[in-house]
């Protein structure tokens, strides 16, 4: 049966192929007592004879595809399925206890993971409590009949359908196979989302129930362009999702020939587009999609993706790295962003009741003065080999912003002492991001080099609306009047002061947001790689004359962020009659 | 040792007393096997013995000092401790099993909370497992020699000292000897300061440690006009502070002779001071201190004080009283402001990763209309008794805004055709507490008759800072002049659409905001009632001519909260010259 489900476009193009559930089964089970103990016993040994074979394929796919370095983990897994001392107690405790193999399962391996994870001077045995977990997972699956995903094994074109993607679920995907995916939560700024633009994956979120309406293996349309997700299409809708792939790639290939081009207006007026970037790897996206700058290089990837706070020589190089591979044109590094919703195994923080709110970013930076003190001296080492911004995020105070700069302006007068080299024009710039900042932007102004307006969290603390709660999605509003007073206000405040503005939000890559910010005189729209050419394309189109009274009217006139929307659009539509 | 802790000056006013501890103390044991069965038994017997003389004599206090009523639950404490399927099930677990009494105590008790709660059917018995835990908490620590607080049980003047103190604890306190409380954590804002100020106890809140650094029976002094707590005083302070004391006491004397003076300046501008109440009990506080109106009645006590939604004749018999009250004087009461950081018992709503950026308040009743117009109708009513003001709270759209207002008209139409009298004079207002609102102000003014600018809230999004959360409590900032430029264009909002806007949130009774607050021409000061006659006191010594730059200076000159702080004290200064 054809069903539609209505979610967001994440991630532009189009997909077509079987669903891959990367769904966790339901793996509860009751204790019970047992009389035929060698019948148990028997199941037991089976389920876990199972279990390997079914590691060893993943293995052996894994390597193929992901390499030798990802498949790894799973000879950790065979160690532990061939470990008598752990399979052989939980055999023991089926024979002593009568109890039914499940039981014994799980009460044998929380006392691994238990003895694992209190052996806290030893790191490397604390993580084989994961392995055991894993391991014991795989083996509950067996027994009770249950099918566990492996998203390392695909070995054939899927998409790939979750509740939610996690940072560890995209990093085990094989790009190679998987050609889109659809997910129950999220929005456009959700990781998952970021995460499919930076790999060119179409990609639909927040469909609310694709995990419950579609079966493995039953075929799928993702369509990243208009936000639908089709389970079992007909004929007809197979042919015409072809037809709208083909016009996008098509559309795409007459984008794509404004790779090496400015970004210019159709009345010559010249402006920046520029990338953001997580990780060094995203260098050729940058690259082929002709970014003139990266105006936002989120560093927390090189915590998150890292056993252990990444040492000041491993950040120096990721750095240069990525200026060098900018040849000449600028790289806008951020410091690290910590804390809220991204958190790192090693790095022990304090819950909080609502962590948007709390020890975040700059906060946990300047809480944490050798963490934050070695990043800039990485930073200050990497500005010798290009144009380099550093910039701090969520600074909410001027107390805040002259701490950092003056911890900033300490290690590089070190530096210079000890003769290391350090750019000579190395800008130092703050997100605009806590409603403060925009509010007090024309004082802000006066002692940074520039800002970027990061209008994820700056909308989502203007309307007090979580941007990762689907529950109050309809408040988080990017073309509400109030949040574009607020990026208008700092725009204005920037160039009374003589600074530079852009933003790096996803707002900055958007259709109707574009013409809005254009008319208010933004200088740099930074956004995924993959939007920048379109971007180009509709500024090509664009006259400032004709957007000469849109800012004004967004931000007085309209009411709503729908009197925003038809606001444009009506715009739009005029000037392309 | 004498020693003195800085925390926060919460409620005004000095206590010399006692501490009284109010920790649960820790009550963790290990699970071991007994060879000597009967001792174990006649010792586990002893605790249960003793757990019934305390009860027996908590329960003779508590009828005493705090009613019949509040005595009731000691009751159905001793019918389970003399209850022999409880206590006989714990006595053959210890004999079967041969385990210690704590442990078997433990299981016994989780087997017989679990049956109750598990009776969904049955309120009564469901709320019996809250007893089972308390008697099942106080064996325990007979057991293990710990001794229990008992709220209930202090016959003698004493300061509480707490971590936190919750509303169920604050309702088991003696006012008659409880003479002021310290806790480690909270501020200003915090639910426990709140009490404090409405039991008019002096209160030092987020003191940090107090709890590990005084013992149960330790002098202690709570100075809550300067956020001191003292423990072991020497001689010479507790005479300083009965002093102190004394000038406090006398000079509330003198402002007790302007309860029924006008709230004017010097310059005789006249302006309103009214109060902010929880529950018509709150009413004699809000006639002793004078105040000219209710600037904010929070009607979500109603319901967290309630075993389930109360009904639409009780919560009009509530607002019919306050109103009829204030006799012609207004009250603005606001619907509920459920969420965030306000649960209620009896309505299971999701888990948020951030609440306060979740569905609360105004979200949270036009998802749930029929509870929403079940309140609306018992406010309409209530308006016949005089003259009301509602005020829906966290409006962020204009949609919202508009939604609210609809369904009011809608029940306001169909009680006036059953017939039913509603006010003539009834207005219908919003708080300003999301900055989206407050930025909008001049376009929301043309669609309300009134505002009220919640600053508690308003700081908290603004800043970006958890008003709860000791670790950013630095960045709530009532004088940053980002949050003053937002007040200000509030105001000004307000008064150019010709409609008059109060303050309801903590800053509308601080003495160094007061005079910023009257320079930007706020109409109506709403506060703890308590605060009431020190700002009346305050106004009459303000001339508005002197204070004219002020707002200007604040919002457009200063840079920071310090600033600001040192512009109204410098001001101040020399006013008083």
């Amino acid at each position: 049966m054809t069903k539609t489900l209505k979610g967001i476009a994440a991630s532009d193009g189009i997909a077509i192929a079987p669903a891959y559930l990367l769904v966790e089964p339901d793996l509860s089970f009751s204790k019970t007592t047992i009389s035929d103990i060698d019948s148990e016993v028997s199941r037991y040994k089976k389920a876990v004879a199972d279990s390997t074979t079914e590691v060893e394929n993943i293995r052996d796919i894994a390597k193929k595809s992901l390499g030798e370095e990802e498949s790894q983990v799973f000879e950790a897994h065979l160690m532990i399925l061939n470990d008598p001392e752990f399979t052989g107690a939980i055999e023991t405790e089926i024979k002593d206890q009568k109890v039914n193999a499940e039981a014994a399962l799980d009460e044998t391996a929380q006392k691994f993971i238990a003895i694992f994870e209190g052996m806290t001077d030893n790191p490397y045995m604390q993580e084989r409590a994961a392995d055991v977990r894993d391991v014991s997972k795989r083996i509950m699956a067996h027994l009770l009949g249950k099918k566990l995903p492996n998203p390392a094994s695909i070995d054939h074109e899927v998409i790939v359908v979750a509740h939610d993607l996690t940072p560890s679920d995209t990093a085990q995907l094989n790009k190679k196979y998987v050609k889109g995916f659809i997910t129950d939560i999220g929005g456009r700024t959700a990781h998952s989302a970021i995460m499919a633009r930076s790999l060119e994956l179409p990609a639909v979120v927040g469909s609310d129930s694709i995990t419950k309406d579609v079966k493995d293996g039953q075929m799928l349309i993702a369509d990243g362009l208009d936000g639908d997700a089709i389970v079992e299409p007909s004929d007809d809708q197979v042919a015409e999702y072809k037809q709208k792939s083909e016009a996008f790639l098509k559309q795409k290939a007459e984008w794509a020939k404004l790779k090496n081009e400015p970004s210019v207006t159709a009345d010559g007026k010249k402006f920046v587009i520029a990338a953001n970037i997580g990780t060094p790897n995203d260098m050729p996206g940058v690259h082929d999609n002709g970014a003139e700058a990266i105006g936002l290089y989120r560093t927390e990837f090189l915590y998150m993706n890292s056993s252990d706070f990444p040492t000041e020589d491993d950040q120096f190089e990721a750095y240069k790295s990525v200026i060098e591979g900018m040849n000449g044109k600028q790289t806008v590094i951020r410091t690290m962003d910590i804390g809220g919703d991204k958190h790192l195994d090693y790095w022990d923080l304090p819950d909080e009741m609502n962590p948007f709110l709390g020890v975040r970013a700059i906060r946990l930076s300047l809480k944490n003065e050798e963490i934050f003190r070695t990043q800039l001296r990485a930073l200050l080492r990497a500005s010798a080999y290009g144009p380099l911004g550093i910039m701090f995020p969520m600074i909410g105070t001027l107390a805040e912003l002259r701490k950092a700069k003056s911890i900033l302006n300490d290690e590089k007068d070190k530096l210079v002492k000890k003769g290391v080299k350090v750019g000579d024009d190395l800008q130092v710039g703050m997100m605009i991001e806590v409603p403060a900042a925009a509010v007090l932007a024309d004082q802000f102004a006066k002692e940074v080099d520039f800002f970027s307006i990061g209008t994820n969290d700056l909308i989502q603390y203007t309307m007090a609306a979580d941007r990762g709660n689907d529950e109050v999605s309809y408040l988080y509003q990017p073309y509400n009047p109030s949040v574009l007073r607020l990026i208008k206000h700092t725009i204005d405040g920037a160039h009374e002061n003589g600074i530079w503005v852009g933003m790096c939000g996803e707002a900055a890559g958007d259709n109707t947001m574009f013409p809005i910010l254009l008319s208010m005189g933004l200088d740099e729209y930074s956004m995924s790689a993959t939007s920048i050419l379109r971007i180009r394309s509709l500024m090509k189109k664009l006259n400032t004359e004709d957007l000469k009274e849109l800012a004004n009217e967004a931000c007085y006139v309209s009411e709503t962020a729908e009197d925003n929307e038809k606001l444009v659009n009506d715009l739009m539509a005029k000037l392309n009659k």
